[in-house]
This record gives structure tokens, C-alpha cells and sequence, in this order.
């Protein structure tokens, strides 16, 4: 993206994204920033993106904002989805997108575990921390948090006001413990408390996960579905 | 396939596939049949196959069949399903399955020319032939060809007895062209008649393109609904 930018603006561009997206974890609903002093057509911005990027990358709008205004510092939440396919099979065509479990899970220990991660907590034991001193704060809130069969596909949603490293996919590692029934869901108290790495499951893998919507302030919310749950650019706003 | 059958039966194995599936065509509903004098605990070949195939191919069931049984030869029918993204924006998770085409189509003139093309005929103008001597039938039936509307997919489904190389991404091509309004649906008879592959339209990208179903006499489809349409594996029997 940004060397797409620096083409079509002759200069050197950075961007600020609003969410992470470690190597390959999706995002249907990704918003990045950026200042520039070049003068463009910017309502044609979108359309000449998209003709100079890579098909991994596409844009889905484009928009002139207030100065002062940062993808990262400005939002006030994220939400990430994580696909999980739950049958004997493989998928093939679903591979990319979804992470496979052909062991039949307990949704309901997976919600029960899920329940007791609500909240603001220190999430130091589901985050793969940085060598940092002084060390950062672990401490996040996490608004929802929702477990749903579709078919043969489970979808774990998380709503937060911001995520740490791996924390996403150390909470559905964890949760899938509890789904298995390796791990009593009453014991994510415990889990959290504990503040350490080793206490928490294992880090589920990227391709499930995609950076499903980021909220702003304002209102602005860039939430879309992604593909592998029928989701085609529905924007979900309601500001 | 035959790589992975070749490891669990310690001898090379050949199979028959179904349907065609150039590079870069997927399928959700391919059907293959081998020969082995192996024993096996077939019944447990699926599961099998899954543990040593990449992730790009993997098997949805195994069973043993009447000795004779062809997956290409036995079979009556096949279906092949061809997603569209019609909007101004790409969108990079459909991008593998799905061929983006931002000029608005008009599915009116698309279904027109498609009825057009329902029945026996020869498609030697959808076709890309071999240089054999003599020249092979290009006389196929196209017993369904519908155009459905999806939010921002358009979904064409296309039934025949049998198909030749390249001729439903050429059928697609061709119906775009309609849809675009850079050639008249009733020209499509004409288009039949000169069997002749300069006369028809482009050939659709193989991405779009997916090897959705094989019918055969007894009965057994293996229909199964592309992810991009939002199926996994429900399979369509109607036995």
C-alpha cells in the first residue's frame, strides 16, 4: 500500500493502520491514514489504488478527514473475527480462510470460557509481549466476545478497545483447549491472573483471523463480514 | 492426488478425474475413480489421503465402487459454477474466486444470450481444440445455463453432458461481451454457426471458475456449493 501511494504521489508515503495484521491474518475491514502536502483527485483515489496494487490489497474507499485524525489513535474499537472449520474434512477452498479442527468442540465450554475473558483485564497471559523496559501495559477491555455455529463453521468474534500481540489467537487457542475439553472453562480466571504466557493455550494459526472492523469516535465503523462468512463489503455503520 | 495414493499404496496409482480443471480452475465437486489390487482399509482412505495431500486438495469422501465404474465415463452430467464480483472495487479475499469486473452488467441482456446457448449444439466457437486428426465432436448439450444476481457476485451455472477445453469460460466470456452491451444476445445463434473460436467472446479468467458437480447414472451428484457462494460441503443429493 504504501508503495503504491508513493507511485501515484511521486513521494515518499507512510500509512497508520488501525489494527494489526501479523503475516497471514486477513482483513476485511482494515483503515489506515495519512497525511501528504501533494494535491490529487482524492475522490478518484480508491479507483487508482486499485489499479496500481498487488490482488492481495484492494481499497475500498478513500476519504479526505480532519487533520489531527490517526487510524490507530483515533478508533475507539476493533473487532477481529476467527473462522474455524469443525468437521472431519479438510476444506481445500477454505484453507486459506478458516483454521480446521476435526475434533468435535463443545460450544458451550468454548462460550463459558469465553464469558470469563469479558471485561477489562490484564491479558499479559494471552499476548506474545515485546522485551520492552519498562514493559507496556497488558491491561485491555474486551466488549464482546461471541461464539456461533454456521454449518460447519464456527465464528468467534472479539470486540476490544485494542488488542495486544497474538492476543486474538491466543484466546481462541485457549478456548479451543476448552472446546476440546482439555482445559475446564472456570479455570480462565485462574488463566488471566496467572499474567503469564505459559499459563494460556496455544496460538491459534493466522489464517483464521482477519481484522474484521475498526469504530471510530465519531461513529465510523468500517466493519464488513469477511468472505468465508457469505460477507461481501456489507458495511455495517450506524453512526 | 496420485503422488499421495502412490505413498499409502506403495505402487503408482492413476486416477480418472471427472471433469476438467485447467490451472487456476478450482472445484468443490470433483470426482475421481482409480483401480487397485491393494488392500486397504478403504473406509479409512479419506482421512488418509487428507493427512499426507497439501493444503490445496483434500477429499471429502472415499467408497468403493462396482468394478467398471469410470468417474469420467459413468458420469451423465456435470455442472460448473463461474463467480463474478461486478462492482467499481476488487476485493483482495474473493480475488482467487472470483473474476472482478467493474463496468455495470446488465444481467437481462446476459440471460438472453444464455438461452440462446441451452441445448445440443456445436460449441466448436467455445472451444479451445486440440490440433487432432480427424477433429473430435464438438457437439455437446447444454441441458442448464442460468444467471443469478448475489448481492455483488452474479453466479452462472452452467449443466452440460460434457464439456470441451475452455468452453465454459468462453461461454462467460462470451455472455460478459452481452452484459456489456458490446454484443447482441441475439447474435449468439450466428456466434454457434460459424464454429469458429475467433467469433466468439474472450476466455473468462480460469479463477472465476469452479468444478461444482458431477451427476452420474445412478443417481449420486456430488454437487457441492463453492465457499464464495457461501456453501461447505452440502451436498445436493437427490438420489
Amino acid at each position: 500500500l504504501e508503495a503504491a501511494l508513493s507511485r501515484l504521489f511521486a513521494e515518499g508515503v507512510k500509512v497508520t493502520g488501525a489494527g494489526r495484521t501479523d503475516s497471514g491474518v486477513h482483513a476485511s475491514g482494515q483503515v489506515v491514514s495519512l497525511s501528504t502536502a501533494r494535491r490529487f483527485p482524492f475522490e478518484r483515489l480508491g479507483v487508482a489504488l486499485n489499479s496500481v496494487l498487488p490482488p492481495d490489497c484492494s481499497v475500498r474507499e478513500a476519504a479526505i478527514v480532519e487533520s489531527g485524525f490517526s487510524a490507530r489513535f483515533s478508533a475507539s474499537e476493533r473487532t477481529y473475527v476467527y473462522a474455524i472449520l469443525n468437521r472431519a474434512q479438510p476444506d481445500s477452498l477454505l484453507a486459506r480462510y478458516a483454521h480446521h479442527v476435526s475434533a468435535q468442540l463443545d460450544l458451550g465450554a468454548m462460550r463459558a470460557g469465553a464469558t470469563r475473558l469479558v471485561g477489562r483485564h490484564d491479558f499479559r497471559s494471552f499476548c506474545a509481549l515485546p522485551a520492552l523496559e519498562p514493559a507496556p501495559s497488558t491491561v485491555r477491555t474486551v466488549r464482546r466476545l461471541t461464539i456461533e455455529s454456521q454449518g460447519e463453521l464456527i465464528r468467534v468474534e472479539v470486540t476490544a478497545d485494542g488488542f495486544l500481540r497474538h492476543m486474538v489467537r491466543t484466546i481462541v487457542g485457549t478456548l479451543l483447549e476448552c472446546g476440546r475439553g482439555r482445559r475446564d472453562p472456570s479455570e480462565l480466571q485462574a488463566t488471566l491472573a496467572g499474567a503469564d504466557r505459559s499459563v494460556a493455550g496455544p496460538t491459534a494459526p493466522a489464517r483464521g483471523l482477519c481484522l474484521a472492523g475498526v469504530r471510530y469516535r465519531d461513529g465510523y465503523d468500517s466493519f464488513a463480514e469477511p468472505p468465508v462468512f457469505g460477507g461481501r463489503s456489507a458495511l455495517r455503520l450506524d453512526a
